[in-house]
């Protein structure tokens, strides 16, 4: 299950700055000193057609049962998995990621009670495919993005900001080297900059 | 985990005649002499609306990746068994369904080389609730369906259809009394008159 590519996820709770994050890694990667080829920015969940159809039914098509929407995100990252990133780093792509594995873990397992089997079942979704690198954006919530509209999924998310901030710390903490805790709330190329320090550390340690 | 309903689950491949037994069963259990006051036909896929898309995504969108397509039937099940087979159950009504457990295991399991690991997923979809009584509808793979017009998934288990046979034979070997098998290649009513009584003797063996 090896492969020639590097697989760089990006963690973090709502509003941290992920897409802009992934957008400006993306650029760095496939600039000369990034030195890939190819580059992908792609993200959990929707990252599919298939996923797109998903996260719809999820989001948007009223009450869902706790194990039903977080075996829809299972199969989502299956076909993901399967379909866009595992092909990437076979042909020797950087793949750059928002969300993952830990984001399940966090949004569906700790908060919704479900255990670790929201770990188990997205390990055999992706016949347990790790990220080289996992970047958790951390920040104080803000108090004015959780006052804001906001629909159903985020208004459940931002009334838990602070316990799934901790959740990520602690996916972090036990993860050990393949994950990097980068304060997020920064102007961006200071948080790209720092980004861009962690991933070139993992490539040299790596050869 | 018990509940004071019964759960009867229809299971057998393609063409022997699911639906049509389990009308007359939903009719009979209805009826004076099946007592009960409630009686619920369902299906999996398919028995709610969120199956209903799930189930077109899965046909006709595609290529989807073996894995990701056991956890949408999976997500499916979680949904129809926890907002419509446990809250019958639990109102004493008695539930007649086509598929369960032993489909995926049949069709994503066995034939598509993901072993016991989808019988985990729908246990744990499911949070084990297991039929009353599984009826499975027995006989030769028909030459003539086989050969007809068929969808994607159709065709790929028409070709399989006498190693789909023998699985569902073994299951029911190896489940002991909360089985029977009966042969389905006679005159419906006959075959409901078989069922009937199974179901008699599974009524009467719970006291």
């Amino acid at each position: 299950m090896t492969h020639p590519g590097f697989f760089l996820v990006l963690e973090g709770g709502d509003g941290v700055g992920k897409s802009t994050q992934a957008q400006l890694l993306t650029e760095w990667l496939g600039s000369p000193v990034g030195g890939f080829a190819e580059v992908i920015h792609t993200r959990e969940p929707g990252g599919t057609e298939l996923g797109v159809a998903l996260r719809d039914a999820v989001m948007h098509g009223g009450h869902v049962a706790p194990r039903a929407e977080a075996l829809l995100y299972a199969a989502d990252r299956a076909h993901h998995i399967a379909t866009v990133v595992r092909p990437a780093l076979e042909r020797g792509a950087a793949v750059v990621q928002d969300r993952y594995v830990d984001s399940s873990i966090v949004y569906q397992g700790g908060a919704r009670g479900l255990g670790d089997q929201v770990e188990k079942i997205s390990r055999w979704a992706t016949e347990d495919l790790m990220p080289d690198l996992t970047v958790v954006l951390d920040m104080e919530p803000s108090a004015d993005r959780m006052a804001r509209d906001l629909d159903r999924v985020e208004a459940e998310t931002a009334s838990r900001a602070q316990e799934i901030r901790q959740a990520y710390r602690d996916l972090a903490r036990a993860g050990g080297d393949r994950y990097v805790v980068v304060g997020a709330d920064r102007d961006p190329a200071s948080v790209s900059h720092d980004i861009q320090q962690a991933v070139t550390a993992a490539l040299e340690s790596r050869g």
